[in-house]
């Protein structure tokens, strides 16, 4: 596998740390293509703007997607 | 509820449809605020560029995310 196809992925760390849903600003899912052989998942911090890069198959992963998920209008009121 | 909550929103119409995870150029998750009392999750496709507002409740998107999670480095071949 030549290396420019790894070098145009756009996370190098990767962390398994977990992330509070309320200090998230966004979170961007990229698919696996073929100038990045892996799916990415890059999440935005709200006061820092920092960008970091989240691990797929983390569990803290799937508890930040299924927190979105139900998070709805709750704060509506 | 001032109007202008609401109107801050990305999304004006939502999709239940399901995108093909090999179509998406990315995917955005955006958490509820103070601008948008409700999650969004905004597709982005691949050859168009058009973006998708999609149900954060629906089906599609919970299928689409087990896909993006599951897809790891099958394409690294």
């Amino acid at each position: 596998m030549p290396l420019s196809r790894t070098t145009r992925c756009n996370c190098i760390q990767i962390s398994n740390r977990s992330v509070n849903p309320k200090s998230l600003e966004k979170l961007e899912l990229i698919p696996a293509s073929e100038s990045c052989p892996r799916v990415e998942i890059i999440a935005t911090m709200k006061k820092s703007g920092e960008k970091r890069c989240l691990n797929p198959e983390s569990k803290a992963i799937k508890n930040l997607l299924k927190a979105l998920r139900n998070e709805r209008s709750k704060r509506s009121s």
